[in-house]
């Protein structure tokens, strides 16, 4: 979308213990106690998920899902989520195809026609900052990220901190294994921008040559309080992680096919074999799928694999809540 | 669509105060009484709205959403008034690509079974006539015109005029300026008629040399009463206009891009400096978005901007009436 | 989808009686028996459709139709029926264009996310025996299968059953016409598999020489007891058939356009003219639609013809039945 063009230098407010009307649009908006509220209210949602509960907690909202960018996984958490509680939804799936985009109407006018039917926007769009550049042209309701380009998916990163706070009860004194794309992986970067909101936390990260964390994100992160350890064999894994993220080398992001072939070649994937050698009993496994060439489906049937369990479910959990915050009816 | 190729020649019934179970196919089937009925009604779905009311005026009815033509905005506004009224939707957007329209069901088919499943029909669709097409071959449920081709667009012409209504207290003694493609706008011809069904009415036309009204246009409007002056400078505006009404040049109605750049070079477009020069202080400046080359964005600040304020969300209002009206539960 | 590529080897699970969390993925779950049951539940739905009754029986849930394949009929009557009972819908219609399935996720994750989102899934694809794989993927929820490929579609065949069992008050001692596609139609063979359900029914089937009944389908169907006469000309339709079924020719089954064109030629076709000739007064007339050649449109008038009135209709009351069934709601 070519409106979309200039990266807003607008800041997001900080939530600060405030949630109603705020948008959401980075993970950096969230306090370590920001996350306990949220994370106190998906327990009760995914009560009233389990129970098939008649909730009317969002009755009389009308939320737009605008997917410039099909994703169905996230579209789906995002409607079950709001319909679990009683809310309606607008649903734009790839509206350039389907919508005045086409006739040449700039962004910030649909994004302020869908605010005037909406009590909120839920923005997907391929563009990094679009969804800064849509909470600026919303003035009356809420703007909520998810998945703006390369830049943030602060809903995946919460359902992932709510995770490991959910199987741990703690998050901080924590230790994982970060694997895959830790160059370029969005979720892996905003997992350890989130860890580093809690104390004494260690990250090992194992990846391909190719795709190890650049210099100014390692000095930055650690400047945060994260303690990063860079492995390069299977064999550095510590025994004691408490949790395993992996992630699936992208191939979109690679300069050509044969560099994603050549970065295969040394890149890792989960098997039950590396799991029996190097994972602890209580460990978990999480991935934010799609999972290609990252973990093995022979993995699945390990209690330890959460990424299609707990991991996938608190995403809808964690939007309910974050939802109902937003809209003031927490 | 091949299928819709002749142009019905039913009429549509007349409302004339009983609203129930018609179809909404042309602004004509109106009278004065009739849009007062609807701006009534208007001004409580506006409250339902601003307050999230849990309203379920339209509980226990499913209203199909049959989009054979991309219309986001549109579609979004009816479906968001369904749903802030307990109705529930299907929704169907360009089923020409996801329909058993491509295995060569006739339009009337499709029609027929959307009507078994279905309270009310709301249609998009590119042939001028479908609509009525449609509305013969639905037997037992109404029909809505959401905009088929460039025939009719009735909803859109009732929220303008609830624009009007809302902003002057009457929908006489209205002096206008409408610009742009005057020979061709849909909406332009729509409000002009709707203007006549009151008294005492001007509009001020403004267009480029290629756009002007057609001759048997003016006489008929003429005719119906409604008194037509048209210009050819933005000096000739004259500064006691209650309302401005914008529309786009469409470049899809010229032959070519060569001819496009010809007229855009003498189109008009509204600025501050425009409206600082002409328009008097109580004005509404109105446009039907998209607005491409028609209101610089610089106007938006201005409170007399309504396009992407009242007018926008009075077309949500203004269905949410409609519909309530001929599904009987007014 | 290339991910589907094995059929499955498991059965789904007989229903006998017990339909609560059931997958219906086959017509041959069904006992005569658990048909009377979705038969006595449709006819409570049938009310609660016509009366537009605010029922809640579905409220709580929130089921995931997955139209892998367009089919806009199915997914409108499937949509129709959750929400007429207060339940909510995810709704994918193409994921493949939306989805992270052209990431290159495999099916089975693809429908082990929405299992994660949902009460239940609804499916629909072209691949035989993927309802089957998505069953065996969903551990928690029960999957429908809404048609995959040249497979199965049960629901259409209760719908049919319904059809018939509701005019004439019984399933056996029925006499029916079937003609068309016999070699091919996947709803023609899982009709007379219901129809043998149920004793002393007899089917003629009627069809182009090269659309026969294929000798294995001949020797299994009459093995299930129910009675097959083949027939080759309009004249050998006997006069005292209880219900006329009539499917197209698939132009997509045969090898060519020259081959399509060469059995149209001894196709047949229902004509106000054949009915006349051949059918009972009391006899009903029906085809699953879409109708491309199978009957014509002047036939519509006739009382006999069902195809969009009842049939149609009842598509949406027999999934009622069922989805409030294997809900555990009924």
């Amino acid at each position: 979308m070519s409106q979309v063009a200039v990266y807003p230098h607008t800041e997001p407010a900080m939530i600060n213990g405030s949630f109603k009307g705020k948008d959401i649009v980075s993970l950096d908006q969230f306090t370590a106690e920001d996350l306990q509220v949220v994370f106190a209210l998906t327990h009760k949602m995914k009560q009233i998920a389990l129970n098939n509960e008649a909730s009317r907690l969002l009755e009389g909202f009308v939320i737009s899902l605008l997917f410039f960018e099909p994703s169905s996984r996230t579209f789906g958490s995002f409607a079950s989520a709001i319909k679990r509680l009683g809310g309606q939804t607008i649903e734009l799936q790839n509206p350039e195809t389907t919508s005045s985009v086409y006739k040449g109407e700039s962004f910030e006018d649909t994004i302020r026609v869908f605010e005037a039917y909406s009590d909120a926007l839920v923005l997907r769009h391929k563009v990094a900052g679009s969804a800064m550049l849509a909470a600026d042209a919303a003035s009356f309701v809420p703007v909520v990220n998810a998945g703006d380009g390369n830049n943030e998916h602060p809903t995946q990163t919460v359902l992932d901190l709510y995770t490991l706070y959910e199987r741990f009860g703690r998050l901080d004194n924590l230790t994982g294994l970060l694997a895959g794309d830790v160059l370029n992986s969005r979720t892996l970067h905003s997992l350890m921008r989130g860890l580093s909101l809690f104390k004494n936390n260690t990250v090992y990260l194992l990846a391909p040559r190719q795709l190890q964390l650049a210099k100014d994100d390692f000095l930055s992160l650690s400047a945060r309080g994260l303690r990063i350890i860079e492995i390069t064999s299977e064999r550095e894994i510590p025994r004691d992680c408490n949790f395993w993220y992996w992630t699936r080398v992208q191939k979109e992001r690679l300069a050509s096919l044969q560099e994603y072939q050549e970065v295969m070649k040394s890149s890792f994937v989960v098997t039950p074999e590396l799991l029996d050698a190097y994972a602890s009993k209580d460990m978990i496994l999480m991935d934010p799928l799609p999972r290609v060439n990252s973990v093995d489906p022979a993995v699945d049937k390990d209690e330890r694999a959460v990424y299609l369990r707990s991991q996938i479910r608190n995403g809808l959990y964690t939007r309910m809540a974050l939802l109902t915050l937003i809209l003031g009816r927490a």
